[in-house]
């Protein structure tokens, strides 16, 4: 598997721009658009809130086709709590888009992100497509990415290739976070597209497993949005056999997808609003993988972990009482945990200064690495996390004005 | 009933003091005591977090047999994940106090909070409390409270008396938070005295309803502490009629220690680490309290809608988003959102500019309520919680250093 340059990849029979159409006051881009030259095999993974945005809504119903052909996303205006209005404007939206590119109304997908309440401002959206249109591009992925952004200090790109069959398959995608980042996903928007042969159902199931290990191990805040949404498109330019479950040509693929979609997961974290550390937390030694990862999430979920992490203390007792609320069968006294490589607790108990000296260092580093190992099975999982700043607070409390 | 002046009052039969051990490094009180001159009915409440510290441990054990005669607390050292050492210095801890004071070992009770991990330096905690025990005066709760601060800006008690079948009943109470703080309990020690008499199991009933409506129903952070209790004794020195179940004697006893209670729960909520506001949370309109408490209590938890009311914006969308993943059984159309008085939200929708500004005006105050009206049945509940600010961040990161 080839990683390509971000900066200039392109996917065969695919075009993506972004444009600044004035939804957003600061002069930035606020509208993406993808479009494949040729109908595709499309799936998707979808927010569990029980409130969903008018775009969310749409694509639900739309994605049980299977098919698709274009991929239209604002920021600057979630579209979410909007009622019938809202629910008018993302069919109106996805209309426009269609007429644009000349292909049917049905095939265009839509996603937005930002502020929940206002409505879409129609008339803007209906110039910025008509731009983006004019201005589609191969290599136009970053331009799309920077234009999904609403926090993200950067665009979140991914590429990767792989000769899978005799032919050249690319997969590759773009996201944004950086805040309401948790399972099950995140104000979190993912597009990925791949010129791979892939009937729907097999293409839905790949996305899920693959999303399983990637955005549903994240965690910034604990918050789950109105308008997370991952769309994954396939559109078989690269003349591949039809990737066949079971085979080893969709092994193969589902480690490109694997490696684009964990790509963006961990930019996502690192990227995370205020973060100035990034955060693999593993836990092991649990009867199923499940519960491993229910207790790693548990960690990497509390406030008081994270600003922990923030001042840089190995303070280990607040991740042995979240894991002891976590719920996780667990018995103190068989606990592990590690910083880095620095076996901070043995069976329970602290290990001593030379411990505590070795894991201060680790946690001055950028990336930081906590295991805990449970000793009550073979299973374990890993996760995501960054830490708590002052700069997230402030990001927050500041948001809309 | 009268509340009483929370620097004079005593509670007859019972003697408190606290003072500076050495524990702390800064100086300040450590070590607190409360004696009572008679054996006493004893209720308590204990963290639900599997990893229980020491004095923890020791107490469920003690209280099995309802009785007691004596508290001693620590702050600065939480005498959790020390093992069997942890476990043997508490019982000591116990020891000494019952010498002290020449009651039964059996009869005392044990709390700690502070750093997790360290061992209990036993030699100050000996001179500690035979210095506390030479000082106890029946006035002394103020100092007793200062001893078991950790971040608290400031000592936590409450106070009231009422006439009880021709009797004076007292009842009074100390508290400590300020992190950690979200039911089942926190890092929360509460200790509540009366003079009523009242037998074991009337008593346990009574603490359980009261710590329901009080600690089990405000949340600072999210995390439940491994040490976390709540214990409260009864002597019987105000030589009323014993409480009987169904009489309206116990209603106002009732009466009394919710007031103490609630009083106590909702100071450890405006003293949340870097708290700038106070927030009272209803949900009403669900088909149970305890599906309102646990929408409420989302709401309370969430990070975004913490910092969004440190920085005084009336961001409804994220209040939304949190009810959407809360699980309640809710419809996004039929939602009424208020912030003080204004209905900020209707039927789903934004009511408008109006409503903003008096809902801007309703956030300038330290004293926030938000009610969510779901319209789907006639239950209700109320949270307590405060804002996410940089100073908690702060607190949180520097908190070992």
């Amino acid at each position: 598997m080839k990683i390509l340059n971000t900066k200039s990849f392109s996917v065969q029979g695919f075009k993506a721009w972004g444009i600044h159409s004035g939804i957003k006051q600061d002069g930035k881009k606020d509208l993406a658009l993808i479009h494949s030259d040729r109908e595709s095999s499309l799936a998707g993974v979808f927010t569990r809130n029980r409130v969903k945005a008018a775009p969310v809504l749409l694509d639900m119903v739309r994605i049980k086709s299977g098919k698709g052909q274009a991929i239209v996303a604002n920021s600057g205006c979630a579209n979410a709590c909007t009622g019938k209005r809202g629910l008018a404007n993302a069919r109106t939206m996805a209309d426009i888009t269609a007429r644009e590119l000349g292909i049917r109304p049905d095939a265009v997908y839509v996603a937005s992100t930002g502020v929940i309440g206002p409505l879409l401002p129609m008339p803007k959206i209906a110039t910025g497509v008509s731009m983006a249109a004019g201005l589609l591009s191969a290599t136009g992925w970053e331009q799309a990415a920077e234009a999904i952004m609403t926090t993200d200090m950067y665009p979140k790109l991914a590429a990767v290739r792989e000769e899978i069959g005799g032919k050249t398959v690319t997969v590759a995608g773009i996201a944004k976070g950086s805040g309401m980042i948790h399972p099950d996903l995140a104000t979190m928007l993912c597009f990925v597209v791949t010129d791979a042969l892939i009937s729907p159902p097999t293409l839905k199931k790949a996305l899920l497993a693959s999303v399983e290990g990637s955005f549903n191990s994240i965690t910034v805040d604990g918050e789950t949005s109105t308008n997370d949404a991952i769309l994954c498109m396939a559109n078989g330019a690269a003349g591949n056999k039809k990737l066949a479950p079971g085979g080893k040509d969709l092994k193969k693929f589902q480690a490109c997808l694997d490696a684009v979609t964990r790509t963006l997961a961990t930019q996502v974290v690192r990227d995370g609003e205020g973060a100035t550390k990034f955060v693999e937390i593993t836990v092991k030694g649990t009867k199923s993988p499940k519960e491993a990862k229910h207790a790693a999430m548990a960690v990497a979920q509390s406030t008081l972990v994270k600003t922990a992490l923030f001042g840089e203390d190995a303070n280990w007792g607040r991740i042995m009482a979240v894991l002891g609320r976590s719920g996780v069968d667990m018995d103190e006294a068989r606990t592990d945990i590690f910083i880095g490589k620095a076996k901070i607790v043995e069976k329970g108990l602290a290990s001593g200064k030379a411990a505590d000296r070795e894991a201060a260092a680790a946690l001055k580093h950028r990336d930081v690495q906590i295991t805990v190992d449970l000793h009550k099975g073979k299973s374990g999982a890993t996760v995501w996390t960054c830490d708590l700043s002052c700069e997230y607070v402030k990001i927050n409390a500041a948001y809309r004005s």
